[in-house]
């Protein structure tokens, strides 16, 4: 494989391009089944069983994307017209096509990092939060986190920062949310359990096809009564399916792929250092994200293009290039993507 | 298998326990699939064209579900508080939680069954459109058909009546949604290509999971302006998926079995016949729904628990028993049913 | 004043249309006021207390109009798709441009009237709410009761089958409702006060503006708790105001004016019987509204034309006409009516 | 009056706490008033068609309040989750209960103040606006501006800086509404015509009730389609009245006291300066609005206790103090603040 040659584009994308395993697809296959609605299905419901315990909380439901498994949590703790605090760049934010508005009816503030990149301190949290005011005041009820950030480059929040946030966070009253498409790196990255990140929060949302190459859904998670809610919630939206276990036993391998997500790291890691010597401005990757700068902001589109010449599929975000490290790569092509990519 | 003997409880509460074949379940493994949302997934994509060419509009969507086929279609053609026509028992009227009101912001408005079970006339819905009036009046944009009509039984809409009724909603400027969850039932029953009973309505719903036995999925349709407005909305609703050619690869099969239905009518037909030698007051079945007069409104609980203990799995559904045929049924089953079931 | 003459047009098209008299506007002028989101402006507390007394419920609040009060009410009883009932032709039902479903999330359920033109019957509720389900399944929360009926010609509910009503429902788990636009009136024909006709329901709306005289307003009543929320939520859809007891001096003397609704009902009395003594077919008021049949449906445009060009100014509701006595009309009024309408 | 004497309460909490004076109060006794939901209300459209002309817009419609006002040219421009920009402290963001999100289902994006206190560059504008994306990404449709803006301390957009901003937002696709609840504050400021201040944008909202004195009302203005829409939809909100003009009276001669309002700048300034004098930190109001540091943020609840018992009721906002100047002050009554005020 080389720049000359005839080769296979390598796609960095995104880890949502991961695509189920011979092991997945037999699984799928093999399911035990049956209607959901009316009885629960078999498989979705062992899925739920050992998120749930992955997490560390009493309950946790299948849904067919993250989307919907955030947005089920949204309604769950916001009335009508409620605020809700998340750090800038967040995938509720910016991500959600405006339905935290529009469907869960509550009035996004968002935080900027004033704790480094991705990052909110306990005071701004405090200070947006502010203190309950007369009944013609916009009430804020609820803090979303997001572990890792992605916008930010896939960063970790730490045990400690968690904790800190959420303390924050209950001394005004609001709940807490946690985004979790990726906390299944943030945990690899610090060596910890993913439930020791999940403490004190109310409602988590985690991934199973974005690097875990699940071909569909999330799991929302929480109390048995938010589980329940969320349940009914999931049938309005269009979420309830009938014999989901097909898709649930790709999600119980998918969990089995939590720590291959260290050669993922590993890789980004390399990815990003090679790119460095090369003379590229890029992040420092906690995870599986690597933030390139363009020489110039006028610059980028021009990159993506020589890039994708050369046989790398990349995208934007928010003025930088972003490359992402998944299950669907080796590090030979680690390799060929530092072989194709000049100096800026 | 005997009343007496240890027998397999038979499953007639829904079509929607149908499970996936083997056949199914192979394809599903087999599947070619991509990241839809960035990319569109081929076999997602394959599934959109045939079904669009089998209903004979220009395009089709996948969706997790018919209540989210529905609500995205009441979405595209509802402005805020529009009112729409459905006749009585529709599933967007009773069975989806109120969200053509909560989430579409519609008005229903119930059509009562003037042209028989299952039928209204073209008459009435003339008049609940009304004609437009001022400024400060109730707005009707909508009538939504459902064919065949669950509630009523499985009653087929004919072409002629389909047509008829359409023709009416248009006269009142009304556009017309097609819930045809069941249409392909309609479509064997009245052997007439699913085609023609999509003639002149803009959007349609067909699910895949019910006596088809996908295990997932149903697919809205209609105009490429639709389907363009449709796939955002879907997103919106959470029903954006990366690799979902595995499902579409069981719709794909799950579409074969169109032809198959004629024998869940027949084994309806039988059944329902069999029930009225017993002394059963039972509807006669267009397609596939058998509906079960109890003796007395209060005895409807008792023969439900009696036939459960006969290995019978039924359900109420207004007053009356519903025993639905399915793809996991046989001539066999049916035989064993007649011969549990004692007369009133 | 003949009909060959120069006469002034008597306006019938609704009780809407009085005008504040003299002592209104000049208790309008002299109002005491207060900036009414900061510190609650006097007069519009005077007039909450007021209301609530005549009710006799806790509390009440000023809101710009009855649609707003009842929007209000359905805000605070229903969660996101919850089922209501009320009576076919109810104000919440036809009049309230599709917003129950659009801005309160409500799914309605129109109730035939099978006791009789405005009435439904307690089982007829029993019925139509059901039992609670399986989670999947449509909720009912609430029943609407409109007392006096507009749309079935100011029927009156007794005390007896409020009563009945509110007793079906609460054994069904549902809240209750009142619409009370025109309860003044109710309360006046049955010689009872308002306060024997809110017995048992949760919320009631009752209006300044119509036949009483008010330029504008009405008042929502019910609990200290729900007056809270239906404070916030009133400031929510844009109906908090400031110096409003300008209003609030008018709705103060517009009670005064309930006694004198005795004469709007003597007088609709008086032009049924005119209108039937001529050979039109009309209902027998029980309160302020007359309906009258067209000699055929097709004939109602040219009857309200004929009308207007005598100097008679008539609606069509329901394909009846309707003619509404109210407190800008005098007994010559009604002669001079009676004077120009010849027989159909 | 002195400090140690029983003396008035002077009330500099908002411009929202003037009352109607005699001539206003008479103009509403006086008013010529009909059914404006049937009819239209003869002053109430005078009123529309009078501010109208001010703003140099087509057609204008007058609403209880500034907040509905605002909630309809919100949903008047926003589509299902659309975002919309606004400067840090709109009343958009701040001051209406996420009424934007839940009811006009928009999702905000708060600028930053980059181009001084209460002002964004063009710059910000197409930054945060950004280019169209695929359709699974959030769509910028509207720009917010606010002049005066408020929270900023009355801050006063000049004609060339609203053109630049409409320029920057016109160029990315997006619509313009301008929340002016005190337009006529920046017009007397800039010695311009209102309608200078209005050049380009599609809506506006203006208060009647703040300084200008009105006891109740704002009015929405822009083309005769939006004014169509906006009539419907304030019908929808509740904010349809029958007898308005009452109210429209007042306003009318609400804007006979636009000229007055160069008083209240004149004191606002030399109420700033003298604070300034006593060594109080304050801005240098373009406008009605001062605002005060209070010595340490710790301090400001005892700041204004302490003011209270002086007599002088003032409000905290944003960490600092308000006061504000209006019609029903008098210069006496700036010299005995200043009188009352100690050093800090």
């Amino acid at each position: 494989m080389s720049r000359t040659g005839v080769s296979r584009t390598i796609d960095l994308r995104s880890d949502t391009v991961t695509r189920p395993d011979a092991k997945m697809r037999g699984a799928m296959a093999d399911a035990d089944v049956g209607d959901d609605v009316l009885d629960g299905d078999p498989t979705l419901l062992e899925l739920g069983e050992r998120v749930a315990e992955l997490l560390g909380v009493p309950a946790a439901l299948w849904v067919p994307s993250g989307s919907m498994g955030n947005l089920i949590a949204l309604l769950a703790h916001l009335d009508r017209g409620d605020a809700f605090l998340a750090p800038a760049g967040a995938h509720v934010l910016d991500a959600e096509l405006g339905t935290p508005a529009w469907l869960a009816g509550g009035m996004p503030r968002e935080l900027a990092h004033d704790a480094g990149p991705g990052k909110v301190s306990p005071a701004a949290v405090l200070a947006a939060a502010g203190t309950p005011g007369p009944y013609y005041t916009l009430r804020h009820t609820l803090l979303c986190l997001e572990n890792t950030h992605m916008a930010a480059g896939g960063v970790v929040l730490t045990v400690a920062e968690v904790a800190d946030l959420v303390a924050a966070a209950r001394s005004r009253g609001l709940r807490v949310h946690l985004d979790g498409a990726r906390l299944w790196h943030a945990s690899v990255a610090l060596g910890v359990p993913p439930a020791e990140l999940t403490r004190g929060v109310d409602t988590v949302q985690v991934c199973l096809s974005k690097a875990l190459g699940a071909p569909v859904g999330s799991v929302v998670a929480g109390s048995a009564e938010f589980v329940e809610e969320a349940r009914r919630l999931r049938k309005m939206l269009g979420g309830g399916v009938r014999q989901g276990g097909v898709l649930a036993a790709a999600g119980l391998v998918a969990l089995d792929n939590i720590p291959r997500l260290a050669d993922d790291h590993a890789r980004a890691a390399r990815l990003a250092a090679g790119l460095a010597d090369r003379g590229w401005r890029v992040n420092k990757p906690d995870t599986n994200i690597v933030l390139v700068d363009p020489p110039s902001p006028a610059a980028l589109p021009e990159v993506l293009a020589n890039w994708a010449q050369a046989g790398i599929a990349a995208g934007p975000m928010g003025g930088r290039i972003r490359l992402v490290t998944h299950g669907d790569l080796t590090d030979a092509d680690i390799d060929a993507v530092l072989d194709r990519i000049q100096s800026p």
